[in-house]
Order: structure tokens, then sequence, then C-alpha cells
């Protein structure tokens, strides 16, 4: 890869990304960040981490037929991926209570909801990621009635594909965040799927394997990745 | 009425519960409150108004088939009510943007929305009445799908009716605020309609006619309302 052919596009909190072509090269950063911004630290070994199992599990989508921007690993800390166009949406699939769901409707930590749900909030920091109904993204011409209906969808079937994938190892997924872009009118699961964006818990005793660790100051985070990825034998 | 059959039974922000026989009273204070109780007042001759556009309103729901708790007016400040398990949602329609769906999502107020939109909030002063998804209210059990399905549909309804009632007076309803409850297994529209609850403005000038002119400290709020009343005839 000739560094010169690439353009600085965007620096977010945990990845930089690079026009590559027609594509993006995604750098996993080792920075992480809590609360809105609000905690900050560098971890030296994370971004290493989230990119291998990021890339792992675009791949496990892909095989099923979960339509993904990921198009190869290029090194440690890259993967190629198509350049999207980012739905300003963060959705989120809960299976059990956990993190800010508890705290906006006071109800306790870890209980198995009836069914999984979906949840919207606006991609907007400034706003504090501000949760968004179905309804008003339509209202608010965010997205189209269809695009919406396939997304819920679609992050029903990841929500099935990873519950699957870490049952077997012991560890329960509480609820994730994704996020989806289109490219060339397609719409492709983008971004990430790591500990810094899923909640795991180990089945048996409920203890956290990501970046809730981190947010509750409970222990080395990059400890805790390496031993998860040794978990599921990545 | 002999007032030694009354018993009370709860006092909200703007209004009291008296059960009478199998139903229950409901008493309209003078007291008005608002950001959740922060600012607060008493301002003669506003519970009078507001029982008055409740009656009308209720009863110009029954003539158009929707079902409500009311059963009959009985004199200034109060009137007769079926007593209902009242769900804990806040079901708010909103026709344009105006209020916390501004702040929340930083747009501008008084946008046309593409079309009416029916939002939940869960009814619980302590957390803020915080926003809450459909999906949400089904895996927490707050409501069956099909009652949701129901409050949903007859929000829209009312948004029909009060829409055509206020347009012939040139009034936007902007957005308003209502609760369902149960009395032996149907669902009735409850509480209270009027301009506590609504957003109206002026068609022409776009001047709020509503409970925003205590909040925004705009104007003498009983003037306000007793301007309403004469402009929609009752
Ligand atoms: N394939 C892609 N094409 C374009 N943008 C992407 C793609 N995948 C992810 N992004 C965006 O790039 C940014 C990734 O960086 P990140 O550090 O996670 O940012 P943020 O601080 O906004 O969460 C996010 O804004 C994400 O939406
Ligand atoms: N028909 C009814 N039966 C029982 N409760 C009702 C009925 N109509 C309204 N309520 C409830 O009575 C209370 C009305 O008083 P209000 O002053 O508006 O209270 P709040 O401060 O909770 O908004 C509300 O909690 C409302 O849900
Ligand atoms: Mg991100
Ligand atoms: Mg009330």
């Amino acid at each position: 890869m000739n560094v010169n052919e690439l353009k600085f596009i965007y620096e977010g909190k945990a990845k930089k990304l690079f026009e590559y072509e027609n594509n993006v090269l995604i750098y996993y950063k080792d920075d992480v960040t809590a609360f809105n911004g609000e905690k900050k630290d560098n971890l030296i070994g994370k971004g290493k981490i989230n990119k291998k199992i990021s890339v792992f599990m675009f791949e496990l989508m892909e095989k099923n037929n979960v339509k993904t921007h990921f198009i190869k690993d290029i090194d440690e800390t890259t993967f190629l991926a198509k350049k999207v166009e980012i739905m300003p949406l963060e959705v989120i699939v809960r299976n059990y209570t956990a993190g800010s769901f508890c705290k906006r409707y006071g109800i306790e930590k870890g209980k198995k909801l009836k069914m999984p749900l979906v949840e919207f909030s606006l991609k907007n920091d400034d706003l504090g990621d501000p949760m968004i109904s179905d309804d008003a993204i339509i209202a608010l011409d965010i997205c189209s009635k269809k695009d919406l209906e396939h997304i819920k969808n679609e992050a029903l079937k990841i929500n099935n594909i990873l519950n699957n994938y870490f049952k077997q190892f012991d560890i329960l997924l509480v609820d994730f965040k994704v996020e989806f872009g289109k490219n060339n009118n397609e719409i492709l699961l983008a971004d990430e799927i790591s500990p810094d964006t899923c909640r795991f818990w180990d089945k048996n005793t409920m203890e956290s394997l990501d970046k809730d660790v981190y947010r509750e100051g409970k222990g080395d985070l990059v400890d805790t990745y390496t031993a998860l990825i040794r978990r599921i034998n990545l």
C-alpha cells in the first residue's frame, strides 16, 4: 500500500478513515472514550484487538448473508471497506436490560427482555445521541420507511448471528450498537462490531467482558479484551 | 352531590380526584406547573376554563366515536368520569415541530412534519417522563402489542378530530399529549384535553394560545385561555 495514495478523511473517537481508491481504510486507534467523551484514555493494544474482532464479525455476517462494508483485511490495525454514506442513526439491539436503558426507565440491570428490541438514536454527539422513534425518523426524513424496516430486520438478524456465535463460549450478548450506510444505493452494515460497541457478560458470573470494564473502572481493558479474543478462539 | 360520599383519591399537579360511587369526580385546580414542577403558580380562574374546554373536547370525541372516560358535567370546576386504571404512558401527537422535540434533535420550531407522529413517554415524574419506543413498551410489559396499536390509532383519530375542529378558527394544532386508561378491560381516553396539554398557534401570527405563554413568561395565562375559549365559541 502506497501511503501517498491515502487521503485522510475523518478522525473519530476510536478510528481514523483514509480514502483508498474508491474505498476507505479503517484504522483502529488505541483511544478509548466513555460518557460522550468525558472519560478518555489511550490503551496500547486496544485498536489491534478491536480490529481483529471487527474483521472476524464482518466475515461472520457476510457468511450469514448480511451485507457489510468489509472488503479485506490489511494489517494489524487496518481493514479495507466500501465507502458508505453513514445513516445518522445508532441502531441499538437489546436482549437484557443494561446501561442507559436501566437508567432511563429506573429498572434493574440484567433482566431478560420479553423479546429482543431495536432502539434508534440520532447519531449526534453534540445532542448526546438522543433517542428517536421510528415515526420521527420518517417524519424528519432521516430515512425512508422502507430503509428503516430493512435496517430493523438486519439488526435483528445480526443479533441472532451474534447470539448464536457467543452462546457456544457461554457468553451472553446483552446489547450492541451498529451503524448502517449506503453505497450505490445499497444499505450495508458499516462501522465496527467489537467489545467497544457490544455488551458481553459471562453467562455464569454475569461479569462484563466489554467496555463497561473501562466505564466502571473495574480493571484493565486490554487484559479484558485479550481474554475475550482467547475465549472466542480468535 | 353529598360531599360525604366523596373519598379523596389523588392530588396531581393540575387536578384532584375523588371517588363518587364507582366513578371519579375530576376537580380542576387553578395550579399551573412547568418544567417538571420547577415553575409553579396559582392562577385564579384557570381550573374553570380548562374544565370547560376538557368537557367540550370529550363530548366532541364521543360524537366522533372515540371512547372516553367522560360521564357528565357537574359544576364550574368538576366533571364526573369513569374510573380507569391509567396506562403509565404519555401519548404525544405532533403535527409541527415544537418544544422538547426541537430541543432534543436540535431542529427549528414550527416546521410541518411529513406526517403526524405519535411518541410515547413513560409517565414517571421522577424519571422526567423519558421517551420510550414501541418495542420497549412491549418488551417491558407496559402494555400489550394489541393495546398499543389501538392507542396509536386512537391518538391519530383524536388528532384528526382536533385538527378539524380548530381549523375553522384559524388555529393550528401543533402537538398534544393524551392519556388512556382501562375500565372493565375497555381502553378509554382519560385525563384532560386543554391548553395545558395541547399546543395551539394562531395560524397567521404563529402566536401561542396555550401553556407555552406561561412556560416562556409571555403574558397572562388566564387572559390567554379566556381569549381562546371565546375564539372557539365556548
Ligand atoms: N465504511 C464507512 N464509510 C464511511 N464512514 C464510515 C464507514 N464505517 C464507519 N464510518 C464512520 O466513520 C467513523 C468511525 O470512527 P469512530 O472513531 O467510531 O467515530 P465516532 O467518534 O463518530 O464514533 C464514524 O463516524 C462512522 O460512522
Ligand atoms: N378517569 C380517571 N380515572 C383515574 N385516574 C385518572 C382519570 N383521569 C385522569 N386520571 C389521573 O389523575 C391524575 C390527574 O391529575 P393531574 O393533576 O393531571 O396529575 P399529574 O400531576 O400526575 O399530571 C393523573 O395522574 C391522571 O393520569
Ligand atoms: Mg464510533
Ligand atoms: Mg396531568
